[in-house]
């Protein structure tokens, strides 16, 4: 353990590039959604919610009269009064009511007096401002149904059938024309121009034979990609939504998976693609070879022949504003989204729980159309009518914060305000190359990471911060392994995975320590029978964090305070009413830090759930700290109790 | 002149907080949607517009290869490289084509390379950035029509009918029961019960007898709040909206101003609200009188009675979902937005230029329905068919960002990106009580004015920032005078809004010096036969900066190129493809700054268009720097050539 050194006061805010300064985040006012500051439950448009925030004391606290909340309504803010509610040595609790006025309220806290010196604070998502901020990062509290509770913070397994397993009845199949068929242990061509052709014949059935792997992980969701018969290995270019790829197992094996996960009490999750089909989709052929038909108008066309997702002639754009396409695609339960919903013959265990959207982002909008709610809506309103508790999660590679207000996509791919920059802070130097970014992924001090995650995540309702799906990788990126390029440091960014509110999604082979530069490269066939190539300490601190989540109801449902910034090094706590737990994961050595126990800390017991190093507690009363051990690369958790 | 003293290098971005630090913005690079970096006019959907940034040398500066935009389409990011187009020994302009694929296409700068040590950087309308931040700030290109030639950047003087001159004809008028008359010349009360009863008698035929004053002044647009009947003399509770207030003289005086105000060559606007109207409106009192009447749905009921504007019984709300609303108040030639656009007997000099929309950020916004953008359309569509060169603007106290995109508004009243930060950096520590807050006007430094300026203006596409109707009070807010508390510092932030981009708006009175500490008390009768209550040198000061603008190409249409910020002081750019003009504004006594002249001066020649204070220039070649001087309270201006 390195000897902390650095500790620096308290600071307003997170900004970025303090290079090598330890920030203290301790000592700051502090609110979200969790049930510690805003009752769980929906709200129903009208309702008043009490809503709370943490103010420490301070000289320029403060007083009694000086916290207000500023709620807006109908576009105009209105300012009310907090009261003090309980206070201890530390911190003063206000509370004040707001009203879910709009169907997304948003508020943000107003810390006076305004005659201190430098002016009254504003309290948002982005953290504590002393100047005006737009609303975009204000609190939100939102009316709509948020994700069902087993969609909500559980631990999600990615798999890409091509590559998971393959059955023994995988070899009666034929492979189709497009293919070029491999054999299970040959190495991914990532990035030759055939990469989309190599078929490795994973099927359904060999997915159902590796279940005791998920249940020994610890998994809750099995969310596979698509599944629909096309010409790709990937299958986002389906040649119909009416029935599982042939190649996978056809419809047989996908109600014997289905039933089978069920059967462990765990739940699936399919995939579509409602932005385009594939080229050789049957209402494509039908909009080509009959220009009258219905299908026509389904897709996009231009003089020179039909859109293409991304320009890409394989993928024709789906034109939701197409009469007919939505009975057939998304609304009611005759059409694709609610058949699967419901399974075959009717028997839900036959069925899914959950649909991801693929492309969501661009799903519904082409120039001046923007469907995109709409469609979202649609699919939401077919799954109450199907299946009430049914997830709806849509792909966002993107800035996604005006998506993910929750009156559609429970949640989304939470790339902007999770992935992305933890890439950033995770990745060497110039080691892996960007995938939308004409150059490597750029890395960046903790300050920066921070404050990005904060201001991404701020844009969204914590009923929706909830449920995000945070990955580390997925079957379209670098692998985990790769980016951090340690298994020591791929191990502290998983820890963080799964210590962070929302759902921690595996791409599956990411808890075995593969490696791959892209997305291609990184659809590694499971090395089941290549014991050398499975990092099986890394497998084992995977089904290590799954059961830490699953003990502590605070990593699942807590608020999340960060409370320790450095370029090397970040902390967080993860808090309920009862339970709070501190995170602190270390990309390299650093100096370790010295924080605050103030409003950390009940009584001197503390338990490590997670890593070797120590948390010590030195001094007395109000002048205890917390020494940070300083190793890295490593995470820790320990419960504060 | 004091002595410049500190000169600290370039940082990327404008933080907050950073006391009495210079920071020189000089060497950092620059778009924004003026003609030297977009060509000027509107762009149809799918047009490809080339887009330019410059890019100053550095040792971290990208190489030929390193520029890229990122723009967004249908909700996805692509990237598109540009190509260095001209340099100089200071930078390399580049270029790129932007899609303005959607209504409004958004876009940022990548500036490379990856492998620099801090990684690469974004430029958007906040700045440089060195880490992702969200789309809010991206540029954008807007294919909606702006604001017409006439309205855009034009100098408006805003006029409230009661206080600004009563004509000999008003003395026929018996004061309304709810009126409590007032002699011209006695004092407002700007805080009793009885504000809005305060009838001073100021009348239509008043104006046109000063509206020498205004052409004088350099005036370009008339501004007139309401000109309904009400029973408030702020009007802003319409008893109907058929015909102007015989107590301003009518629909006779009001056809007889515009015809005056045209015929001088200048323009007229009107103020109507669309998001309520008065209780006493013939609307509402048929709605009470016959429930089964259509206009009863004209308005929101609930158990208790109907809704009103913030809780007030007195000005019920409108609700835009009502059948037949539309066609009378906003829709086609025949609505009230029309026919006052047409003009009596369809005479356009005697009809309304442009109008002003009242609580505009309100306007068809209730619970779950938000119809402001729609209202906001069709306000613009009935414009279309009965003056297109028709301006409108809506009131926005708030943040007005997504409702100014410019598909509905030209523009906002532009509070939170101009107004409100200014005041901030103005005001004397806790001098003046702030309109919505609990407390006063909170007093911040140049950093934080100015990142907040650049913050609340990067939600707007630059077509609208051209036009967004700048103040620096209104009959809402207390006097610039009584913000600034001095006439120096007042004439300073007089010169900030006349050489700034958008439209300077000043409230009459202001020019004269006039106090008040709340809207109320603001709305103080013009002191025209008071010469020891008008502040002379303030009234020239106005009128050399209407005069400066209309002599600068560069301050109506340049861009704003932010160079030096310090506590206390701030410098801009303003440019043209063939102009560039200087502002310097202090706000108090500062230690002066020296600028390099790098990308700012093309030859040694310099003209001071505005102030006592000199610029100069010292060093030689690409070492040559500009010393700002040091004084303050102040203003200067400077066209470098």
């Amino acid at each position: 353990m390195t000897a902390p050194t650095t500790s620096v006061a308290a600071s307003t805010g997170v900004g970025s590039g303090h290079a090598g300064r330890t920030r203290l985040l301790t000592d700051l006012p502090h609110h979200d959604g969790s049930e510690s500051y805003v009752p769980t439950g929906t709200p129903a448009l009208g309702d008043a919610v009490p809503v709370r925030v943490r103010v420490p004391h301070g000289p320029d606290g403060p007083g009694d009269d000086d916290v207000w909340v500023r709620v807006v309504q109908d576009g105009e803010p209105l300012l009310v009064q907090a009261r003090p509610e309980r206070r201890d040595e530390h911190e003063t609790w206000f509370v004040a009511d707001v009203v879910a006025h709009n169907p997304v309220t948003s508020y943000r806290f107003f810390l006076g007096p305004s005659t201190r010196p430098g002016g009254h604070r504003w309290l948002t998502g982005r953290g504590v401002a002393t100047r005006d901020v737009p609303d975009a990062s204000d609190f939100r509290l939102s009316t709509h149904a948020p994700a069902p509770g087993w969609g909500t913070g559980s631990f999600v397994y990615q798999v890409f059938p091509d590559r998971f397993a393959r059955s023994t009845r995988a070899d009666a199949h034929e492979a189709p024309e497009w293919a070029e068929p491999r054999a299970w242990n040959d190495p991914v061509d990532g990035f030759g121009p055939g990469a989309g052709r190599q078929l490795y014949g994973g099927d359904l059935w060999g997915i159902a034979e590796h279940l005791d792997h998920l249940e020994r992980l610890g998994v809750d969701v099995l969310y596979l990609t698509p599944t629909f018969p096309g010409r790709s290995n990937h299958r986002y270019d389906a040649t119909t939504f009416d029935r599982v790829d042939p190649l996978l197992g056809g419809d047989e094996a996908f109600a014997a998976l289905a039933r089978a996960v069920h059967a462990r009490g765990m739940r699936i999750m399919g995939d579509l693609t409602t932005n385009h089909t594939g080229v050789g989709h049957e209402w494509f052929r039908r909009a080509l070879a009959e220009p009258s038909a219905p299908e026509r108008d389904y897709y996009y066309w231009t003089p020179d022949g039909h859109v293409g997702w991304l320009g890409h002639p394989s993928l024709p754009k789906l034109d939701h504003g197409a009469p007919g396409l939505a009975d057939r695609l998304v609304r009611g339960p005759g059409s694709v989204v609610g058949r699967w919903l419901a399974g075959g013959d009717g028997d839900p265990d036959a069925g899914l729980d959950g649909w991801r959207i693929d492309v969501a982002n661009m799903t519904g909008r082409y120039r001046d159309a923007d469907r995109a709610h709409a469609v979202a809506r649609e699919i939401r309103a077919t799954m109450a009518q199907v299946r009430p508790d049914a997830l709806l999660v849509g792909e966002h590679f993107h800035d996604s914060g005006a998506d993910a207000q929750g009156d559609g996509w429970h949640a989304v791919m939470n790339y902007s305000a999770f992935t992305r920059p933890l890439w950033s802070w995770l990745v060497p130097h110039g080691a892996v190359r960007s995938l939308e970014l004409p150059g490597p992924i750029a890395r960046r001090d903790g300050c920066a990471t921070v404050a990005t995650m904060r201001e991404f995540a701020s844009a969204v309702p914590w009923s929706v911060t909830r449920s995000q799906w945070n990955m580390l990788a997925s079957h379209d990126t670098p692998r985990l392994r790769t980016i951090a390029g340690s298994a020591d440091l791929a191990q502290a960014a998983a820890t963080m995975l799964f210590t962070y509110p929302g759902t921690p999604v595996v791409f599956a082979g990411d808890e075995l320590g593969l490696e791959g530069r892209n997305g291609e490269e990184s659809r590694t066939p499971m090395p089941w029978d290549r014991p050398g190539d499975r990092d099986e300490a890394t497998l084992a601190h995977y089904a290590t964090l799954a059961r830490l989540r699953r003990s502590s109801r605070a990593l699942r449902e807590g608020g999340l305070r960060w409370v320790m910034v450095d370029d090397d090094a970040v902390a967080y706590v993860r808090e309920t009413v009862d339970e709070r737990v501190l995170v602190l994961v270390a990309r390299a050595p650093w100096p370790g830090a010295h924080l605050p126990a103030g409003t950390l800390l009940g009584a001197d017991a503390l338990e490590t759930l997670l890593g070797d190093a120590p948390l010590r507690v030195s001094g007395r009363g109000a002048d205890r700290v917390l020494a940070l051990p300083g190793d890295g690369p490593a995470a820790s958790v320990w419960r504060l109790v």
